[in-house]
């Protein structure tokens, strides 16, 4: 009674290759088994391709089957996951609501590392799994699974209204950050690398966009006014100092991607202006929820590359996010 | 009609020196003369020693006499001041009741420099004059100026009643963030170089207190539980990412003393726990005020070493601060 599935999986050696199972489909009572369409490509997923395990966190696909206590999606609904699996409810960060810190969650690279997105079926906890709005592409919902959410967490809890906004860098999360900040209606201000995505940023909602490279002088860069927030979309190690200048009293800078090492700011300047740094991570189940319905009222579109899922597919979609050419998520598909 | 005042400034070679002059004491609509009784000592004030300037920021004094259109404080009241003495009343920041950011404020050390607290007498705009609560004296008055409004200010924006707050460093800062925290009725759980103030720190209101000179891993501490603030209270350089294994996700740490340099943490797990890194300067003019009535209603005392304001006085007292033995904060005056 199992079901033929081919998964996408990383490997000892880095290499990606496909495997061949028949998944047995005997669901516990709290799970979901979900047939792939979609999914989106993370810089995460990177950081696995060493592992043994199914790739892919950004999900979207269609209720084949549930378990004896599932009620909150119904066979045949069309959802969505991120990397969390399943938060255990009880501690203080689940209480809170926050159960995007719970410190006993089980999430993607860590468990259920047979249950990926790069596949034809995932089994999954119905708690994590989210109704994708009916009006929304799946195309435009799979990156909104964990880059989506996690631009959208910080601007929903630090930008108010009349906040200038400063987004670095436009790619998976900078073009999703842009239209979510622009559609609340605050400026945005984006810096890029490269004058080429200026037109690009300029028609997602950004009002004023800046060339950094070769600057090393920001405050010659001409901004009109100081930015209140920043969020940090490249995964670039930054000289965060550089954007002194340009910030308000009590700015707050907020890296969304996850680097090694050290980071590193002027310590007086910091103290002086009542800057902050503030670390954020993907969204509450809540917030997911949100994000989702904020997108498909709003019109948050995901501007994607489109690749197969087969073997030829994924590998060319992880170089290209590899190499930082990605314009500016990927999406694979069954369907391509 | 001036009146003879003696002024202790500083001077090129760095050199602590003793003026006298007679004070015209012209007031202008909106300024008023306070006859000075007391004043705390600050690690700002090492930093002017080299300048030509009154020194001194944590005044206490008498009002000895007002401008025309003063109505904020009458002849005889007991006053104090810190390092504003002026804000715009117009910018975005003084709008918000965030008068501490004005970006045109006049302060000590930029603006007014023959008008510093150690001295006779000065001339203070009435703006910033706060009156101090009878049942105050004013050697805890005094610190409250600059040091506690420092600890306060944090404290009230980012502390919920359910938080525990790690104090790090005893010192002028630290020993009354204790006494600030303890008494908004936190947990407060203090970090110290020297086990020398462990009694102390218990008695002003801590629940545990650890050594952490010599440690590398500050995870053999044996703290009980996480911590969600840390208010860093010592001017010495520290490596902040020690404190990472103690901190609850979410968890802010409060750089409260200026450094020059880098403020530098590690950069992969300060996003993935969402944590932040905030700074603060003193207080807007309201959050003096009731820091000032809290350090009253709920005893708020500072642990003073008390020096005459003379000459001799005031240069001991900087030598002790810069030795950092000071417990814990110096205050100098006129009736000692």
């Amino acid at each position: 009674m199992g079901l033929d599935c081919i998964q996408f999986c990383g490997s000892e050696c880095g290499e990606i290759v496909q495997k061949t199972f028949e998944h047995p489909l005997d669901l516990a009572a709290d799970e979901v088994a979900v047939r792939v369409t979609h999914s989106g490509l993370c810089g995460t997923d990177l950081h696995f391709l060493k592992t043994d395990m199914v790739l892919g966190h950004e999900a979207i696909g269609i209720v084949h089957s549930i378990g004896s206590d599932v009620s909150l999606v119904q066979v045949g609904d069309r959802v969505g996951w991120g990397y969390p699996n399943w938060t255990c409810g009880r501690c203080d960060w689940c209480l809170r609501g926050e159960d995007n810190y719970c410190p006993n969650w089980k999430i993607y690279g860590v468990s259920d590392l047979d249950q990926g997105s790069l596949s034809t079926m995932a089994v999954r906890k119905e708690q994590w799994l989210f109704k994708i709005p009916e009006n929304m592409s799946s195309e435009d919902a799979a990156p909104l699974m964990c880059g989506g959410s996690t631009v959208w967490t910080p601007l929903v809890h630090h930008v108010r209204p009349y906040h200038r906004v400063g987004i670095v860098g436009i790619g998976g999360l900078g073009h999703l950050a842009i239209q979510f900040a622009a559609k609340m209606g605050v400026e945005v201000v984006v810096f890029s690398a490269t004058v080429s995505k200026r037109d690009e940023a300029l028609q997602l909602g950004a009002k004023e966009f800046y060339v950094t490279k070769d600057v090393d002088d920001y405050s010659t860069l001409g901004t009109t006014k100081q930015l209140d927030r920043l969020l940090i979309c490249t995964s670039a190690k930054l000289n965060l100092g550089l954007f002194y200048p340009l910030l308000s009293p009590q700015a707050m800078i907020i890296p969304l991607t996850a680097s090694d090492g050290e980071l590193t700011v002027p310590y007086f300047q910091t103290i002086r202006n009542g800057f902050s740094i503030t670390g954020s991570v993907i969204a509450t189940r809540f917030m997911q929820k949100e994000a989702l319905e904020f997108a498909a009222r709003n019109g948050v579109h995901v501007i994607a590359e489109k690749f197969p899922m087969t073997l030829d597919g994924v590998k060319g979609a992880m170089a290209r996010l590899k190499d930082g050419k990605m314009r500016y998520r990927a999406v694979l598909s069954w369907d391509y």
